[in-house]
Protein backbone atom coordinates (compact mmCIF):
# COMPACT_ATOMS: atom_id res chain seq x y z
CA UNK A 1 0.00 0.00 0.00
CA UNK A 2 1.41 3.41 -0.81
CA UNK A 3 0.41 6.30 1.78
CA UNK A 4 0.06 9.63 -0.05
CA UNK A 5 -0.49 12.73 1.20
CA UNK A 6 -2.18 15.75 -0.67
CA UNK A 7 -1.61 19.87 -0.70
CA UNK A 8 -3.64 22.02 -2.39
CA UNK A 9 -5.36 25.01 -1.65
CA UNK A 10 -7.73 24.75 -4.32
CA UNK A 11 -10.58 22.34 -3.66
CA UNK A 12 -11.26 21.42 -6.51
CA UNK A 13 -8.02 20.63 -7.62
CA UNK A 14 -7.71 18.39 -4.50
CA UNK A 15 -11.07 16.87 -4.78
CA UNK A 16 -10.36 15.80 -8.65
CA UNK A 17 -6.58 14.73 -7.45
CA UNK A 18 -8.31 12.79 -4.45
CA UNK A 19 -11.05 11.19 -6.78
CA UNK A 20 -8.34 9.85 -9.60
CA UNK A 21 -6.38 8.12 -6.86
CA UNK A 22 -8.80 6.63 -5.33
CA UNK A 23 -9.57 4.61 -8.31
CA UNK A 24 -6.13 2.73 -7.59
CA UNK A 25 -6.26 0.05 -4.67
CA UNK A 26 -3.12 0.09 -4.58
CA UNK A 27 -2.81 3.81 -2.95
CA UNK A 28 -4.67 5.57 0.19
CA UNK A 29 -5.07 8.81 0.71
CA UNK A 30 -3.72 9.27 4.00
CA UNK A 31 -4.24 12.77 4.24
CA UNK A 32 -4.96 15.99 2.25
CA UNK A 33 -4.60 20.13 3.23
CA UNK A 34 -5.62 23.07 1.87
CA UNK A 35 -3.50 25.04 4.21
CA UNK A 36 0.30 24.33 3.27
CA UNK A 37 1.37 25.42 7.12
CA UNK A 38 -0.96 22.65 8.34
CA UNK A 39 0.76 20.03 6.10
CA UNK A 40 3.91 21.26 7.28
CA UNK A 41 3.16 20.78 10.95
CA UNK A 42 1.48 17.33 10.27
CA UNK A 43 5.00 15.96 8.82
CA UNK A 44 7.20 17.17 11.42
CA UNK A 45 4.62 15.49 14.01
CA UNK A 46 3.42 11.52 13.15
CA UNK A 47 2.38 11.57 9.57
CA UNK A 48 4.76 9.91 6.86
CA UNK A 49 3.58 9.56 3.93
CA UNK A 50 5.12 7.40 1.08
CA UNK A 51 4.26 10.46 -1.53
CA UNK A 52 3.33 13.43 -1.35
CA UNK A 53 1.07 15.27 -4.40
CA UNK A 54 2.59 19.12 -3.59
CA UNK A 55 0.91 22.10 -5.08
CA UNK A 56 3.82 24.79 -5.96
CA UNK A 57 1.56 27.87 -5.61
CA UNK A 58 -0.33 28.24 -2.79
CA UNK A 59 -0.28 31.29 0.11
CA UNK A 60 2.32 31.74 2.92
CA UNK A 61 4.57 29.14 1.64
CA UNK A 62 4.98 26.99 -1.52
CA UNK A 63 5.24 23.22 -2.54
CA UNK A 64 9.09 23.31 -2.42
CA UNK A 65 9.24 24.34 1.50
CA UNK A 66 6.85 21.02 2.31
CA UNK A 67 9.27 19.16 -0.37
CA UNK A 68 12.38 19.83 1.97
CA UNK A 69 10.18 18.22 4.67
CA UNK A 70 9.17 15.10 2.69
CA UNK A 71 12.73 14.57 2.10
CA UNK A 72 13.25 14.22 5.63
CA UNK A 73 11.11 11.91 5.58
CA UNK A 74 12.22 10.20 3.07
CA UNK A 75 16.33 9.26 4.62
CA UNK A 76 14.25 8.66 7.86
CA UNK A 77 12.23 5.81 6.13
CA UNK A 78 15.71 4.81 3.81
CA UNK A 79 17.37 4.68 7.38
CA UNK A 80 15.30 2.47 8.78
CA UNK A 81 14.70 0.12 5.51
CA UNK A 82 19.19 0.13 5.69
CA UNK A 83 18.66 1.60 2.22
CA UNK A 84 22.25 3.83 1.09
CA UNK A 85 20.34 6.33 -0.24
CA UNK A 86 21.83 10.40 -0.22
CA UNK A 87 18.64 12.93 -0.41
CA UNK A 88 20.17 16.48 -1.92
CA UNK A 89 17.75 19.24 -3.19
CA UNK A 90 20.21 21.37 -5.70
CA UNK A 91 19.27 23.11 -9.14
CA UNK A 92 19.62 20.81 -12.43
CA UNK A 93 21.17 23.68 -13.98
CA UNK A 94 23.86 23.25 -11.33
CA UNK A 95 24.33 20.08 -9.41
CA UNK A 96 26.39 19.99 -6.51
CA UNK A 97 28.86 16.77 -7.91
CA UNK A 98 32.42 16.67 -10.12
CA UNK A 99 32.60 15.68 -13.42
CA UNK A 100 31.77 11.95 -14.24
CA UNK A 101 30.59 10.78 -11.20
CA UNK A 102 27.49 8.54 -12.15
CA UNK A 103 26.67 6.23 -14.46
CA UNK A 104 23.05 6.98 -14.40
CA UNK A 105 20.92 10.27 -14.38
CA UNK A 106 17.44 10.33 -14.25
CA UNK A 107 15.36 13.54 -15.64
CA UNK A 108 11.43 11.87 -15.30
CA UNK A 109 8.64 13.94 -14.20
CA UNK A 110 9.06 16.25 -18.03
CA UNK A 111 11.32 18.23 -16.01
CA UNK A 112 13.54 19.01 -19.18
CA UNK A 113 9.64 20.66 -20.59
CA UNK A 114 9.18 22.79 -17.31
CA UNK A 115 12.86 24.10 -16.54
CA UNK A 116 13.94 27.57 -17.31
CA UNK A 117 16.88 26.35 -20.06
CA UNK A 118 16.54 22.58 -20.74
CA UNK A 119 19.57 22.81 -22.99
CA UNK A 120 22.03 24.17 -19.93
CA UNK A 121 20.24 21.14 -17.90
CA UNK A 122 21.03 18.69 -20.34
CA UNK A 123 24.35 20.01 -20.71
CA UNK A 124 24.93 19.80 -16.71
CA UNK A 125 23.55 15.95 -16.94
CA UNK A 126 26.38 14.93 -19.43
CA UNK A 127 28.43 16.98 -17.17
CA UNK A 128 28.21 14.52 -14.36
CA UNK A 129 27.88 11.38 -16.17
CA UNK A 130 31.03 9.41 -17.00
CA UNK A 131 31.96 8.44 -20.90
CA UNK A 132 28.68 5.96 -21.96
CA UNK A 133 26.84 7.25 -19.02
CA UNK A 134 23.05 7.23 -19.83
CA UNK A 135 20.65 9.82 -19.29
CA UNK A 136 16.78 8.05 -18.92
CA UNK A 137 14.40 11.01 -19.31
CA UNK A 138 10.41 12.18 -20.17
CA UNK A 139 8.98 15.53 -21.94
CA UNK A 140 5.97 16.43 -22.67
CA UNK A 141 4.83 15.68 -26.05
CA UNK A 142 3.83 18.23 -28.45
CA UNK A 143 1.93 15.98 -30.40
CA UNK A 144 -0.54 15.07 -27.97
CA UNK A 145 -0.63 19.54 -27.65
CA UNK A 146 -1.12 19.91 -31.22
CA UNK A 147 -4.20 17.38 -31.25
CA UNK A 148 -5.80 19.14 -28.03
CA UNK A 149 -5.27 22.75 -29.86
CA UNK A 150 -6.22 21.55 -33.16
CA UNK A 151 -9.52 19.38 -31.86
CA UNK A 152 -10.88 22.49 -30.31
CA UNK A 153 -9.98 25.07 -33.23
CA UNK A 154 -7.39 27.23 -31.23
CA UNK A 155 -5.32 27.69 -34.11
CA UNK A 156 -3.40 30.67 -32.71
CA UNK A 157 -2.37 28.09 -29.99
CA UNK A 158 -1.45 25.51 -32.39
CA UNK A 159 1.07 27.74 -34.35
CA UNK A 160 2.72 28.93 -30.85
CA UNK A 161 3.25 25.75 -30.32
CA UNK A 162 5.14 24.17 -33.62
CA UNK A 163 7.29 27.87 -33.43
CA UNK A 164 8.87 26.49 -30.15
CA UNK A 165 7.02 28.67 -27.57
CA UNK A 166 5.91 27.47 -24.54
CA UNK A 167 2.24 26.40 -23.67
CA UNK A 168 0.00 26.89 -20.81
CA UNK A 169 -1.38 23.57 -18.61
CA UNK A 170 -3.65 22.57 -17.06
CA UNK A 171 -7.51 21.99 -16.47
CA UNK A 172 -9.01 25.90 -16.02
CA UNK A 173 -12.08 24.27 -15.12
CA UNK A 174 -10.18 23.00 -11.71
CA UNK A 175 -7.98 25.96 -11.08
CA UNK A 176 -6.84 29.34 -11.66
CA UNK A 177 -3.11 28.60 -11.49
CA UNK A 178 -1.54 28.98 -15.14
CA UNK A 179 1.68 26.64 -15.78
CA UNK A 180 3.78 26.41 -18.60
CA UNK A 181 5.06 24.11 -20.34
CA UNK A 182 7.60 23.62 -23.38
CA UNK A 183 6.83 20.28 -25.12
CA UNK A 184 9.09 18.39 -27.14
CA UNK A 185 8.27 16.59 -30.71
CA UNK A 186 10.07 13.05 -30.75
CA UNK A 187 12.33 14.48 -33.60
CA UNK A 188 13.33 17.27 -31.67
CA UNK A 189 14.39 15.14 -28.86
CA UNK A 190 16.93 13.59 -30.92
CA UNK A 191 18.78 17.08 -31.52
CA UNK A 192 18.75 18.46 -28.49
CA UNK A 193 20.35 15.14 -27.23
CA UNK A 194 22.95 15.39 -30.08
CA UNK A 195 23.55 19.28 -29.49
CA UNK A 196 24.32 17.98 -25.39
CA UNK A 197 26.67 15.08 -26.24
CA UNK A 198 24.28 12.42 -26.34
CA UNK A 199 23.37 9.93 -28.62
CA UNK A 200 20.01 8.73 -28.82
CA UNK A 201 19.42 5.05 -27.89
CA UNK A 202 15.80 5.22 -27.41
CA UNK A 203 12.27 6.89 -27.45
CA UNK A 204 9.32 5.49 -25.99
CA UNK A 205 5.52 6.76 -25.87
CA UNK A 206 4.44 7.21 -22.01
CA UNK A 207 1.44 6.59 -22.35
CA UNK A 208 0.66 5.10 -26.06
CA UNK A 209 -3.27 4.68 -25.89
CA UNK A 210 -4.05 8.27 -23.81
CA UNK A 211 -6.58 9.31 -22.18
CA UNK A 212 -7.89 6.43 -20.60
CA UNK A 213 -11.01 6.20 -18.51
CA UNK A 214 -9.54 6.57 -15.11
CA UNK A 215 -12.10 3.85 -13.17
CA UNK A 216 -11.15 0.74 -16.00
CA UNK A 217 -7.69 1.87 -16.09
CA UNK A 218 -7.52 1.33 -12.19
CA UNK A 219 -9.34 -1.78 -12.16
CA UNK A 220 -7.18 -3.79 -14.69
CA UNK A 221 -3.33 -1.73 -14.83
CA UNK A 222 -1.31 -4.65 -15.16
CA UNK A 223 -3.34 -5.37 -18.43
CA UNK A 224 -3.09 -1.81 -19.64
CA UNK A 225 0.76 -2.02 -18.87
CA UNK A 226 1.25 -5.07 -21.02
CA UNK A 227 -0.77 -3.16 -23.82
CA UNK A 228 1.22 -0.18 -23.94
CA UNK A 229 4.73 -2.30 -23.18
CA UNK A 230 4.00 -3.92 -26.52
CA UNK A 231 3.04 -0.61 -28.48
CA UNK A 232 5.16 1.94 -26.91
CA UNK A 233 8.06 1.81 -29.25
CA UNK A 234 6.05 1.85 -32.09
CA UNK A 235 6.82 5.24 -33.89
CA UNK A 236 3.08 5.42 -34.99
CA UNK A 237 2.18 5.90 -31.47
CA UNK A 238 4.53 8.87 -30.57
CA UNK A 239 1.58 10.69 -32.81
CA UNK A 240 -0.36 11.71 -29.29
CA UNK A 241 1.11 10.36 -26.08
CA UNK A 242 1.27 12.84 -23.24
CA UNK A 243 4.93 12.11 -22.65
CA UNK A 244 8.05 11.02 -24.56
CA UNK A 245 9.97 8.81 -22.85
CA UNK A 246 14.04 8.61 -23.74
CA UNK A 247 17.49 7.75 -23.38
CA UNK A 248 20.67 8.96 -24.49
CA UNK A 249 24.43 7.82 -23.71
CA UNK A 250 26.94 10.46 -23.26
CA UNK A 251 29.37 9.85 -25.96
CA UNK B 1 -25.88 25.29 -50.37
CA UNK B 2 -25.81 22.01 -50.34
CA UNK B 3 -29.39 20.47 -49.78
CA UNK B 4 -29.86 17.37 -47.11
CA UNK B 5 -32.13 14.61 -46.72
CA UNK B 6 -31.97 12.37 -43.96
CA UNK B 7 -33.87 8.90 -43.28
CA UNK B 8 -33.48 6.78 -39.91
CA UNK B 9 -36.29 4.90 -38.10
CA UNK B 10 -34.39 5.85 -35.01
CA UNK B 11 -35.84 9.70 -33.66
CA UNK B 12 -32.45 9.90 -31.69
CA UNK B 13 -29.85 8.59 -34.27
CA UNK B 14 -31.52 11.37 -36.75
CA UNK B 15 -31.79 14.53 -34.29
CA UNK B 16 -27.63 13.43 -33.55
CA UNK B 17 -26.85 13.44 -37.60
CA UNK B 18 -29.59 17.05 -37.61
CA UNK B 19 -27.64 18.20 -34.89
CA UNK B 20 -24.17 17.62 -36.51
CA UNK B 21 -24.93 18.74 -39.57
CA UNK B 22 -26.51 22.25 -38.59
CA UNK B 23 -23.34 23.44 -37.37
CA UNK B 24 -22.01 23.60 -40.97
CA UNK B 25 -23.63 26.31 -42.33
CA UNK B 26 -22.86 25.05 -46.26
CA UNK B 27 -25.64 22.40 -45.35
CA UNK B 28 -29.38 22.70 -45.38
CA UNK B 29 -31.28 19.46 -44.02
CA UNK B 30 -34.13 19.98 -46.25
CA UNK B 31 -36.16 17.09 -44.78
CA UNK B 32 -36.16 14.43 -42.36
CA UNK B 33 -37.79 10.83 -42.21
CA UNK B 34 -38.19 7.97 -39.89
CA UNK B 35 -40.54 6.72 -42.23
CA UNK B 36 -38.37 5.38 -45.64
CA UNK B 37 -42.49 4.85 -47.39
CA UNK B 38 -42.86 8.83 -46.66
CA UNK B 39 -38.44 9.37 -47.68
CA UNK B 40 -39.28 7.63 -51.29
CA UNK B 41 -42.69 9.23 -51.98
CA UNK B 42 -41.12 12.62 -50.89
CA UNK B 43 -38.46 11.95 -53.82
CA UNK B 44 -41.15 10.62 -56.49
CA UNK B 45 -42.55 13.96 -55.79
CA UNK B 46 -41.23 17.23 -55.33
CA UNK B 47 -37.58 16.80 -52.64
CA UNK B 48 -34.29 16.91 -55.16
CA UNK B 49 -32.15 16.88 -52.18
CA UNK B 50 -28.43 16.96 -52.95
CA UNK B 51 -27.26 14.52 -50.53
CA UNK B 52 -29.14 11.91 -48.76
CA UNK B 53 -28.00 10.05 -45.37
CA UNK B 54 -29.75 6.66 -45.23
CA UNK B 55 -29.90 4.33 -42.89
CA UNK B 56 -29.19 0.88 -43.98
CA UNK B 57 -31.52 -1.53 -41.74
CA UNK B 58 -34.92 -0.06 -41.49
CA UNK B 59 -38.97 -1.57 -41.36
CA UNK B 60 -40.84 -2.30 -44.43
CA UNK B 61 -37.93 -1.13 -47.13
CA UNK B 62 -34.31 -0.82 -46.27
CA UNK B 63 -31.89 2.21 -47.11
CA UNK B 64 -30.68 0.53 -50.50
CA UNK B 65 -33.89 1.17 -52.12
CA UNK B 66 -34.24 5.04 -51.48
CA UNK B 67 -30.38 5.10 -52.39
CA UNK B 68 -32.03 3.85 -55.82
CA UNK B 69 -34.46 6.80 -55.93
CA UNK B 70 -31.73 8.97 -55.21
CA UNK B 71 -29.93 7.85 -58.28
CA UNK B 72 -32.46 9.00 -60.14
CA UNK B 73 -32.20 11.93 -58.73
CA UNK B 74 -29.03 12.19 -59.12
CA UNK B 75 -29.08 11.93 -63.13
CA UNK B 76 -31.75 14.29 -63.80
CA UNK B 77 -29.78 17.03 -61.89
CA UNK B 78 -26.80 16.15 -63.46
CA UNK B 79 -29.10 16.74 -67.49
CA UNK B 80 -29.93 19.87 -66.25
CA UNK B 81 -26.14 21.12 -64.96
CA UNK B 82 -25.28 19.25 -68.74
CA UNK B 83 -22.63 17.06 -67.18
CA UNK B 84 -21.75 13.40 -69.42
CA UNK B 85 -22.57 11.28 -65.89
CA UNK B 86 -23.37 8.08 -65.60
CA UNK B 87 -24.81 6.57 -62.49
CA UNK B 88 -25.02 2.74 -62.12
CA UNK B 89 -25.60 0.61 -59.06
CA UNK B 90 -23.52 -2.83 -59.21
CA UNK B 91 -21.82 -5.02 -56.99
CA UNK B 92 -17.88 -4.04 -56.27
CA UNK B 93 -16.92 -7.53 -56.26
CA UNK B 94 -18.33 -8.28 -59.98
CA UNK B 95 -18.69 -4.84 -61.65
CA UNK B 96 -20.36 -4.76 -65.20
CA UNK B 97 -17.18 -3.59 -66.97
CA UNK B 98 -14.54 -4.78 -69.55
CA UNK B 99 -10.93 -4.99 -68.24
CA UNK B 100 -8.86 -2.02 -68.32
CA UNK B 101 -11.79 0.36 -69.06
CA UNK B 102 -10.76 3.47 -66.42
CA UNK B 103 -7.82 5.10 -65.71
CA UNK B 104 -9.33 5.69 -62.14
CA UNK B 105 -11.16 3.70 -59.41
CA UNK B 106 -12.69 5.21 -55.99
CA UNK B 107 -13.63 3.35 -53.12
CA UNK B 108 -14.15 6.13 -50.57
CA UNK B 109 -16.34 6.29 -47.79
CA UNK B 110 -14.46 2.98 -46.60
CA UNK B 111 -16.57 0.70 -49.04
CA UNK B 112 -13.17 -1.70 -48.17
CA UNK B 113 -13.80 -2.16 -44.56
CA UNK B 114 -17.67 -3.05 -45.19
CA UNK B 115 -17.64 -5.45 -48.28
CA UNK B 116 -17.59 -9.06 -47.34
CA UNK B 117 -14.95 -9.88 -49.11
CA UNK B 118 -12.45 -6.69 -49.49
CA UNK B 119 -9.03 -8.84 -51.28
CA UNK B 120 -12.03 -9.82 -54.09
CA UNK B 121 -12.79 -6.33 -54.78
CA UNK B 122 -9.47 -5.10 -54.89
CA UNK B 123 -9.10 -7.29 -57.43
CA UNK B 124 -12.02 -6.25 -59.37
CA UNK B 125 -10.91 -3.21 -59.05
CA UNK B 126 -7.45 -3.73 -60.51
CA UNK B 127 -9.46 -6.08 -63.43
CA UNK B 128 -11.29 -2.91 -64.88
CA UNK B 129 -8.27 -0.26 -64.45
CA UNK B 130 -5.89 0.22 -67.59
CA UNK B 131 -2.16 -0.54 -66.72
CA UNK B 132 -0.90 2.20 -64.60
CA UNK B 133 -4.25 2.74 -63.45
CA UNK B 134 -4.68 4.47 -60.10
CA UNK B 135 -7.14 3.19 -57.47
CA UNK B 136 -7.89 5.88 -54.57
CA UNK B 137 -9.84 4.72 -51.27
CA UNK B 138 -10.18 5.29 -47.71
CA UNK B 139 -10.58 2.57 -45.17
CA UNK B 140 -11.43 2.68 -41.40
CA UNK B 141 -8.25 2.72 -39.17
CA UNK B 142 -7.47 0.07 -37.01
CA UNK B 143 -5.14 2.19 -34.86
CA UNK B 144 -8.48 4.28 -34.20
CA UNK B 145 -10.45 1.34 -32.78
CA UNK B 146 -7.35 -0.33 -30.82
CA UNK B 147 -7.29 3.35 -29.36
CA UNK B 148 -10.84 3.27 -28.17
CA UNK B 149 -10.47 0.08 -27.05
CA UNK B 150 -7.82 0.17 -24.67
CA UNK B 151 -8.88 3.51 -23.48
CA UNK B 152 -11.55 1.92 -22.26
CA UNK B 153 -10.42 -1.32 -20.49
CA UNK B 154 -11.61 -3.51 -23.40
CA UNK B 155 -8.97 -5.82 -23.74
CA UNK B 156 -10.82 -8.95 -25.46
CA UNK B 157 -11.96 -6.33 -27.94
CA UNK B 158 -8.29 -5.04 -28.66
CA UNK B 159 -7.14 -8.74 -28.78
CA UNK B 160 -10.13 -9.74 -31.22
CA UNK B 161 -8.58 -6.47 -33.63
CA UNK B 162 -5.34 -7.25 -33.58
CA UNK B 163 -5.89 -10.53 -35.02
CA UNK B 164 -7.62 -9.08 -37.92
CA UNK B 165 -10.84 -9.90 -37.69
CA UNK B 166 -13.97 -7.68 -37.75
CA UNK B 167 -15.45 -5.40 -34.76
CA UNK B 168 -18.60 -3.62 -34.09
CA UNK B 169 -19.11 -0.31 -34.65
CA UNK B 170 -21.55 2.67 -33.26
CA UNK B 171 -22.79 4.32 -30.71
CA UNK B 172 -24.75 2.30 -28.21
CA UNK B 173 -26.47 5.31 -27.02
CA UNK B 174 -28.32 6.35 -29.79
CA UNK B 175 -29.00 3.27 -32.02
CA UNK B 176 -29.66 -0.26 -31.13
CA UNK B 177 -28.65 -1.69 -34.48
CA UNK B 178 -24.73 -3.49 -34.75
CA UNK B 179 -22.43 -3.16 -37.42
CA UNK B 180 -19.47 -4.41 -38.44
CA UNK B 181 -15.82 -3.30 -39.79
CA UNK B 182 -13.35 -5.06 -40.81
CA UNK B 183 -10.00 -1.90 -40.03
CA UNK B 184 -7.00 -1.78 -41.11
CA UNK B 185 -3.60 -0.94 -39.87
CA UNK B 186 -1.08 1.42 -42.21
CA UNK B 187 1.43 -1.63 -43.11
CA UNK B 188 -1.53 -3.73 -43.98
CA UNK B 189 -2.97 -1.80 -46.79
CA UNK B 190 0.72 -1.77 -48.80
CA UNK B 191 0.33 -5.56 -48.47
CA UNK B 192 -2.90 -6.10 -49.29
CA UNK B 193 -2.56 -3.65 -52.03
CA UNK B 194 0.80 -5.46 -53.50
CA UNK B 195 -1.23 -8.93 -53.20
CA UNK B 196 -4.28 -7.57 -55.39
CA UNK B 197 -1.86 -5.76 -58.08
CA UNK B 198 -0.88 -2.33 -56.81
CA UNK B 199 1.60 -0.68 -55.81
CA UNK B 200 1.39 1.72 -53.06
CA UNK B 201 1.92 5.43 -54.02
CA UNK B 202 -0.01 7.10 -50.56
CA UNK B 203 -1.11 7.22 -47.42
CA UNK B 204 -2.62 9.74 -45.34
CA UNK B 205 -4.58 10.59 -42.34
CA UNK B 206 -8.20 11.39 -42.90
CA UNK B 207 -8.64 12.94 -40.34
CA UNK B 208 -5.31 13.06 -38.36
CA UNK B 209 -6.47 15.66 -35.50
CA UNK B 210 -9.64 13.44 -34.51
CA UNK B 211 -11.97 14.02 -32.38
CA UNK B 212 -12.63 17.47 -33.26
CA UNK B 213 -15.38 19.57 -31.08
CA UNK B 214 -18.26 19.72 -34.09
CA UNK B 215 -19.04 23.64 -33.22
CA UNK B 216 -15.10 24.53 -33.46
CA UNK B 217 -14.85 22.62 -36.68
CA UNK B 218 -17.63 24.19 -38.03
CA UNK B 219 -16.94 27.38 -37.62
CA UNK B 220 -13.45 27.54 -38.83
CA UNK B 221 -13.56 24.80 -41.66
CA UNK B 222 -10.85 25.84 -43.79
CA UNK B 223 -8.30 26.89 -41.21
CA UNK B 224 -9.08 23.20 -39.81
CA UNK B 225 -8.54 21.56 -43.57
CA UNK B 226 -5.12 23.28 -43.70
CA UNK B 227 -3.69 22.11 -40.91
CA UNK B 228 -5.19 18.48 -41.42
CA UNK B 229 -3.29 18.95 -45.00
CA UNK B 230 -0.06 19.99 -43.51
CA UNK B 231 0.50 16.83 -41.08
CA UNK B 232 -1.75 14.27 -42.58
CA UNK B 233 0.76 12.73 -44.50
CA UNK B 234 3.21 12.45 -41.73
CA UNK B 235 3.15 8.99 -40.40
CA UNK B 236 3.15 9.42 -36.51
CA UNK B 237 -0.39 11.10 -37.52
CA UNK B 238 -1.20 7.64 -38.94
CA UNK B 239 -1.73 6.25 -34.96
CA UNK B 240 -5.16 7.53 -34.10
CA UNK B 241 -7.10 8.92 -37.23
CA UNK B 242 -10.39 7.65 -37.79
CA UNK B 243 -10.04 6.84 -41.59
CA UNK B 244 -6.98 5.97 -43.67
CA UNK B 245 -6.33 6.94 -46.98
CA UNK B 246 -4.32 5.37 -50.01
CA UNK B 247 -3.41 5.21 -54.01
CA UNK B 248 -2.23 2.79 -55.59
CA UNK B 249 -0.86 2.23 -59.02
CA UNK B 250 -2.11 -1.09 -61.34
CA UNK B 251 1.55 -2.45 -61.68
Amino acid sequence: MINAMLVDDETMALEQLRYVLEQYREIKVQAQFTDPLAALQALAGNLKPDVAFLDIEMPAINGFLVAEEMLKVASMKAEIAELNVRFLRSNADNLPFEGESFDYVLAMGDLLSYVKDSTKVLKEACRVLKKDGVLIATVDNAWAFLQDFLSRGEYSMAKALIEGGEVPIGDSSLSRKVFVTRPFFPGEVEFRLSESGFDLIDTASVVAFYPYDERALASRISAAADWEYKYCRNRETFARSEHLFFCGRKR
